[in-house]
């Protein structure tokens, strides 16, 4: 990433982490809150709240009327991460290098939290964003985060990729659970910003399939990066895919056809943006990322 | 309850009941959806979205303008339903007279079945309420419903639940339980129905104390049933509450006195609506049905 995008995606990042912070407040019962902010300031790239933000200010959206929505994106993204690390889902004792929740707070707490966020983070969008934003668009941005968090969404690739254990899969399967349990939250966060900044319908399509092809490359990057990473690189247990006899990319075809892919899928999401001349310095450079990050993985 | 309210609340749970067979359906991948109905069509009395029903017929609201909402209200009931049951949590393996969730589908998608409710329902009340509710009428009814599910509602009221096992608790505690576990989503159904009704804030505040004092009375009369019936008359395991030191209004004064305040709940419950000139037939017969059942228990 070049110096005036990585400015840029901290500062989005900054006020996320700020938003958040200050918001999120503690009340009584204090363990469910504490178990929900501990997990959504966990660290983390925030790079689905930033892709909300930055899609949004193409539009000229004022920050104030995305900050909300792209937070509750993020909230999504943390209750997936929760109720994933599970012991009866993935069974992760680390997660964003520090423990999972339920390893700090148990079960029962855990499981609550991610459900507790799943009401927290539409609430938030009502409750926070600013009355200039028309209900009707409101609607149909909580519309697209029920889609993104439900059986239309990351559910159904989550429970694909738990079927998918310690069996042979077709590609359409794996693409299946790309698509679901990854880009469907790529999309949710262009789409929302998109909606916001009442971008037209062609130019919402346009952006909703580059943000497939950059979910394809980055789930892809991520299961190269679980066998070629460590746990502080990784920042979660690495080598989980060969343990639970999870069916990646990688172990369906390799790493260097894993990488041919990555390449595939980011050259077709940078052409998205050239063909429309969608100017996102941000889009720009979270690809390239991924791009640069392949040539370092061995 | 009399003959005419039980033909009128009998008609009421089979609209629900059908509506939510017809428009749950199964896709790929199936085992999610199928766990979803299997808890959403396992029986139960419907009493949230009847209540719902009934007050939005007070208002002369269409059916099919609150039928969405009310269906909704028991998504999320069966939701908590399952999550609850939770080996993690109450570790119950019947519900409604069947094996729960959990017993059918395993732990990861019984947990992922709740999850996808809590998208499903509101997405259900966007998709399916017919554009003659307005925007705004329904993003307040959105709002009512997160906190229904939320930290502001069953989450917190189940946390503090989970946290007063084998402990001594205040009577505090105990009615905040009652009041987040129980009260909530009573107050749910009944303000979502007056408000799709455009009801006037002093008749929606009225309603929401009657759903206080009816929750109250109905988790206590909930916890009397737990001592005196079988697993038959219960549908889920009796005793619970005694094995897992939980405690309850039976447990910490007495049977007796424990009748004496469910009581004293349904005779301030009835006096609203009488005060207040609320004829509904269903919301006197749901108070007196409490009031005849403890009559009966031993």
């Amino acid at each position: 990433m070049n110096d005036g995008a990585k400015i840029k995606f901290n500062q989005y990042m900054q006020l996320v982490n700020n938003y958040i912070d200050e918001n999120v407040k503690i009340f009584y019962p204090e363990n469910i809150y504490e178990s929900m902010r501990y997990s959504l300031l966990a660290g983390g790239k925030r790079l689905r709240p930033v892709i909300a933000i930055e899609t949004a200010s193409l539009f000229n959206v004022p920050i104030e009327n995305i900050l909300p929505t792209a937070c509750a994106i993020e909230m999504l993204h943390c209750q997936s991460l929760i109720h994933d690390d599970l012991p009866c889902m993935d069974d992760d004792d680390f997660r964003r290098g520090k423990p999972s929740n339920h390893k700090m707070f148990g079960e029962a707490t855990a499981v609550l939290a991610g459900d507790a966020l799943l009401s927290y983070a539409p609430k938030f969008i009502i409750d926070k964003t600013p009355k200039s934003v028309s209900s009707d668009i409101l609607l149909n941005v909580l519309r697209e985060f029920f889609i993104a968090a439900g059986v239309d969404g990351i559910i159904s690739g989550q429970i694909v990729d738990l079927d998918s254990e310690k069996k042979k899969i077709s590609k359409e399967t794996l693409e299946y659970i790309h698509e679901f349990k990854t880009a469907k939250l790529f999309k949710l966060a262009i789409r929302a910003g998109a909606m916001i900044g009442e971008a037209s319908q062609d130019v919402v399509d346009n952006l909703t399939l580059f943000a497939q092809y950059y979910g394809h490359a980055f789930q892809i990057y991520d299961d190269v990066l679980d066998v070629t990473s460590s746990l502080e690189q990784l920042g979660k247990t690495p080598g989980k895919d060969e343990k639970s006899q999870k069916s990646t990319y990688v172990s369906m075809y390799g790493l260097d056809d894993a990488k041919k892919q990555i390449i595939f899928y980011c050259s077709q999401a940078c052409d998205i943006l050239n063909k429309n001349m969608i100017n996102s310095e941000i889009l720009k450079a979270i690809v390239s990322d991924i791009v640069e990050g392949i040539g370092k993985c061995s």
